[in-house]
């Protein structure tokens, strides 16, 4: 039923399945995505947004590197903000809520208008799998399907197991079944798995909420977007909007503490750190009698609505009882309770740099299935998956993005190296050169090379050459052209800073604190320069950046060229730590099990000491 | 978790319980839908079309009554067809494809802004059921529901079984569950349930058609809608396209019969007979060596196409290389293949006309659920049982529709009067009023009924009684007005027809079969009547056909009223049959089994002959 051969097969729609599907055959592979239902192809199982805190900035990146879901999220975005504005630009997020519906519907249609992406629905139920090399997947009707790559991206249905108060049942998703096999048969191949559990709030009838008891969260004023490209800015937004939960309900979640699944033992799985359920949150955090939520829209038009931070497994009637008693909401109306759910994932030490697994040859795993949470997670892992199942195919160099140069790089290293025992989500503090790593360059920082592989398009560099050129000269008018006090001093004086005596180099005036790219452009020299050469609003951006923060993104360059030093510095494969005596048993164990590629990555597996790094370093004559 | 009691709860959101839960919550009762999956509420399982011969009328019908089966699909249609349009208005059926996904969120947002209408996304797993009376349903969360009516519309996942050759495994509909839990406790209460089968054919993916090996199937010129409201009428519309099977496929589907879970005997229960399966097709029709497939897409932007007219269960293998042998599908892709489906059914003769159940009180049942197939067949069901649970909770008359005043009527009637052995689908032949009962005036004939009962709105009655008053005065004014055979006879003679000698009524001479309505607007004084009243293209047809084929409608108005008096001679209830010996056996029987609330009823019952009839008027003194 099925061509003789596909390049790479994709097993599972979600997020990280459809950006691997869509990288691996935009780069030329012979692609199929094998899913169970054809129609929750991009679902956004829980929130309906994108990005945020370290989140936007892989976006970002996903997008430079030519991947989908900045386009997707632009395309269905109800409301965008740029996160942490306040603060250096290093931790300026952008984040967008979706109509979650419009978000699938943009996901399916942008995968079908992939040339060499075909589709077929079922559920995959185990590998075809020759002399540790996979060959093909065997679907639940029995179709075997033969692909020289697979990439896994079974997200939470692997035997998912969905929790509320004292009940259990099987399902990968609210409303969806679970999937069966393939764990069983990995495990069978030597595979280590783990069990992990999340969990999501209450969906709600908007109808019944009271607005006017809760603060209005509106978008940004002048929204931003996502993609590099020319996908749509919001003309319009849907607001969201806050309240917070009190003494009262917490005594009401309390009640029901004695039939939740994560305090009863029923759930022994790790769930996320950073996105707690309620119940987690009240019983850390027993001091602070009050929580924030975000009441947020799940579409343009749609009633339904997403409580954002009452994510819950408590039994269902607990939920009600106490979300009832938080203000607007006490008329409340469920269309159906939170829950959490178990399911499979694989220790990620059992990967590659490219995702591939070490004892299954053409195998790669990425999403949620490594033991990540969140969509940005996923789909960035299942974009390198995608890329580099096509690069293998076609016997091309690894792509492999460092720490220093993307947060993606950061997630993958983190996750093959260090492993995780807990739902894995980014972080900017995960990140050591975050300066450099930033939401407005990931562009400048990515596109290049992926266009250098063959995925990130032409029309993908040009705009990033454009925007580096113009902003480049920018820079350089900033440093070569001087203004006069008479000029600059009215603007100082406003500003409240300290006037200049003669003319200065206008980069030199611009990089104070308080002078701010508006305040440059009342000169005259200035916004003649912006429109001369038609600089848009991208341009100035990035342009101030560069201006402002030269000096720490300098140093933070200089940071990274030192440790890439050791980066440079490389391990040979199968590498035997044991016979290293001087290292350290833990170090020598870790190591191997590990097997790192450069003594960087070694310096970063747990267990691993310097003075181990140090016996390497001159094992290896350096 | 609910507010103490609703009025009605339907269980299911497909189209029976969409219509079902907007008439109730309509009518003013508070009303709840619960369904396994909120999003898929108004999905189409099948093919993505609503309407076809007497389908089509039922559509009309139901938005003439104020149901919104109609709105949606002319909001998400991408195609519209007045088929038989050749033949007489009787038979004109208005069919349109509908883009799949925005079907279903046109119901879903419709549905949203009804007032009165909550939402519950779970499966119902039992009723709670007091003295025979209902009080509400259990899910399978154990949670208890209260309402004093519940509406049951299932659809095919009631033990839900799918079948590929000699695969089979529990589901309600492609990548869904089966529901379970109601048929066994209904059985427990005394109901007698069966099973019946469907099927459906490959989806395939657009891009791997040859479509110039086809015929394009295009749409109408000036397409019409289903809506008497103010909808859209289609600015562009998509191709569909015609292909035929072979003897050739024929051959190697054939190949598959022995795995074939219709011809095995894996498959016991019957399926639609108007409806079958391509290898039905083969096997009933063995002389014929081609049938035609229609090539629909999916959607406006969707590759997915649906393949109609070879729905079927054989192995994939062998649907998969069948297909490839038709024209133009010599590289087809599946996007999944097709498969049939077994599902419990409750015979429908256990229902009031309302659709209450006659075991258990408040109870009703709709759609698939009762032995139907079809969409409209579904919708139109959920409707009336809607309307009916809340005329009946708040003490109203029921509302019943006659054989002579709508295809509805007749579908209820036949369902609960001869029940049904196989899939029951609607056909203009089913209908003995044919002439009474078409898509033009289903408006003039339901609107003001379902305005008295509380449902269609007055914008409804006032668009309906504009149409009937302009009609009205166009139809008078061909009565009064007279022609000088001058302005006509030119016409005539370019029309072929016999000149007339002296002026005669503009009636007379519109009545002639070749003299169409715009031949009569080449009369100035026609065209000049049309634009002082501002009549439209409904008005101009509606008067057509009242002009055209006055004579059919009062004939067969006057057939119906003679009808209507045996309708009018009622039977008392619980009559005991037994105790008139001269009835045949199998009549009292089937009389006691359907216990008919009128002779006319009573005639209708399988098994019972004239004779039979003469016996009861008799004994009831007439
Ligand atoms: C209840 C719940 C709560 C969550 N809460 C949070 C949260 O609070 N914060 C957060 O950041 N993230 C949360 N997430 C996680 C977020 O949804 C995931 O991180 C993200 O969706 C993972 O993407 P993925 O592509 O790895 O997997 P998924 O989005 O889960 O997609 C998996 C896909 O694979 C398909 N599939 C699975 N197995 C098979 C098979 N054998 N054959 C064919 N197809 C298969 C599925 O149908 C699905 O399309 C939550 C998820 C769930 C379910
Ligand atoms: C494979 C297949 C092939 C078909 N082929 C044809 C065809 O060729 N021609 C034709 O005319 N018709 C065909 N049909 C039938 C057509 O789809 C149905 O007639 C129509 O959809 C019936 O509408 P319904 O509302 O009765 O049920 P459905 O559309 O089936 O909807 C049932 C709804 O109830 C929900 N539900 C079920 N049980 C529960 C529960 N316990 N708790 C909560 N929710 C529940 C489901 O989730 C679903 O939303 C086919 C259907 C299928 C599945």
């Amino acid at each position: 039923m099925f061509p003789e051969q596909y390049d790479v097969i994709v097993v599972g729609g979600g997020h990280a399945g459809a950006e691997a599907a869509a990288a691996a055959a935009n780069m030329g592979s012979k692609t199929l995505l094998v899913t169970m239902n054809l129609q929750t192809i991009g679902q956004m199982s829980c929130n309906p947004a994108m990005g945020g805190i370290a989140k936007g900035q892989i976006v970002r990146e996903i997008d430079a590197l030519g991947g989908y879901s900045g386009i997707v999220t632009d395309k269905s975005a109800i409301q965008f903000k740029m996160l942490n504005k306040s603060k250096g630009p290093a931790m300026w997020s952008p984040r967008a809520q979706s109509d979650r519906m419009r978000f699938a519907e943009e996901w399916r249609l942008a995968l079908e208008n992939t040339p060499n992406c075909d589709f077929y629905q079922e559920m995959v139920s185990g590998l075809l799998v020759e002399n540790n090399r996979v060959i093909g997947v065997r679907t639940s009707l029995g179709l075997e399907i033969r692909g020289k790559a697979v990439v896994l991206t079974n997200g939470t249905f692997l035997n998912g197991l969905i929790h509320i108060g004292e009940k259990q049942f099987g399902g990968g998703r609210a409303g969806e079944r679970a999937a069966t096999g393939i764990t069983e048969q990995l495990r069978d191949f030597g595979f280590e798995s783990g069990r992990m559990k999340t969990g999501t709030p209450p969906r709600v009838d908007g109808r019944s909420l009271d607005y006017s008891a809760m603060i209005p969260q509106p978008g940004d004023e002048r929204p931003e977007k996502f993609s590099y490209l020319d996908t749509p800015v919001l003309q319009r937004q849907r607001d969201c909007h806050m309240s917070h939960t009190s003494a009262k309900v917490h005594d009401l979640l309390r009640e029901g503490f004695d039939r939740s699944p994560m305090f009863n033992g029923r759930i022994k799985s790790i769930g996320p750190r950073y996105c707690p359920s309620i119940e987690d949150k009240i019983d850390r955090f027993a001091d602070k009698d009050s929580h924030q939520l975000f009441v947020e829209p799940e579409g343009w038009n749609t009633v339904e609505v997403y409580v954002n931070g009452f994510s819950t497994s408590l039994p269902e009637d607990v939920q009600f009882k106490a979300l009832k008693s938080v203000k607007g909401f006490e008329s409340v109306k469920f269309f159906r309770p939170g829950y959490a759910i178990e399911y499979d994932y694989f220790p990620p030490t059992q990967l590659k740099h490219t995702l591939e697994t070490k004892l299954v040859e053409n195998l790669y795993f990425a999403g949620q299935i490594n033991g990540t949470t969140g969509y940005e997670e996923a789909a960035s892992q299942g974009l390198m998956a995608g890329i580099n199942a096509h690069l293998r195919l076609n016997e091309k160099d690894a792509f492999i993005l460092q720490r220093d140069e993307a947060y993606i790089g950061v997630l993958i290293d983190d996750l093959i190296t260090k492993g995780t025992e807990e739902p894995y989500r980014m972080f900017t503090s995960r990140a050591e050169y975050r300066t450099l790593l930033r939401q407005d360059n990931a562009d400048l920082r990515l596109t290049p090379k992926s266009f250098d592989i063959g995925l990130a398009s032409k029309e993908r560099l040009k705009r990033m050459e454009e925007k580096e050129r113009k902003s480049d000269a920018f820079v350089n008018f900033f440093k070569d052209t001087s203004v006069l006090p008479e000029a600059i001093n009215p603007i100082l004086e406003r500003l409240d800073s300290a006037l200049v005596k003669q003319s200065d180099k206008m980069f030199k005036v611009f990089s104070r604190p308080k002078v701010k790219m508006e305040h440059m452009l009342e000169l005259e020299p200035v916004s003649g320069f912006v429109e001369d050469n038609d600089l848009n609003r991208e341009v100035l951006e990035q342009t101030e950046i560069q201006v402002k923060y030269s000096g720490y993104i300098q140093k933070e360059k200089n940071n990274a060229d030192k440790l890439q030093r050791l980066e440079n510095v490389k391990i040979p494969e199968n590498f035997d730590y044991f016979k290293l005596k001087s290292l350290s048993f833990e170090a020598r164990e870790k190591l191997s099990a590990i097997q790192p590629v450069t003594i960087a990555q070694a310096a970063r597996v747990s267990g691993v000491n310097p003075s181990d790094i140090s016996v390497l370093l001159v094992y290896l004559g350096r």
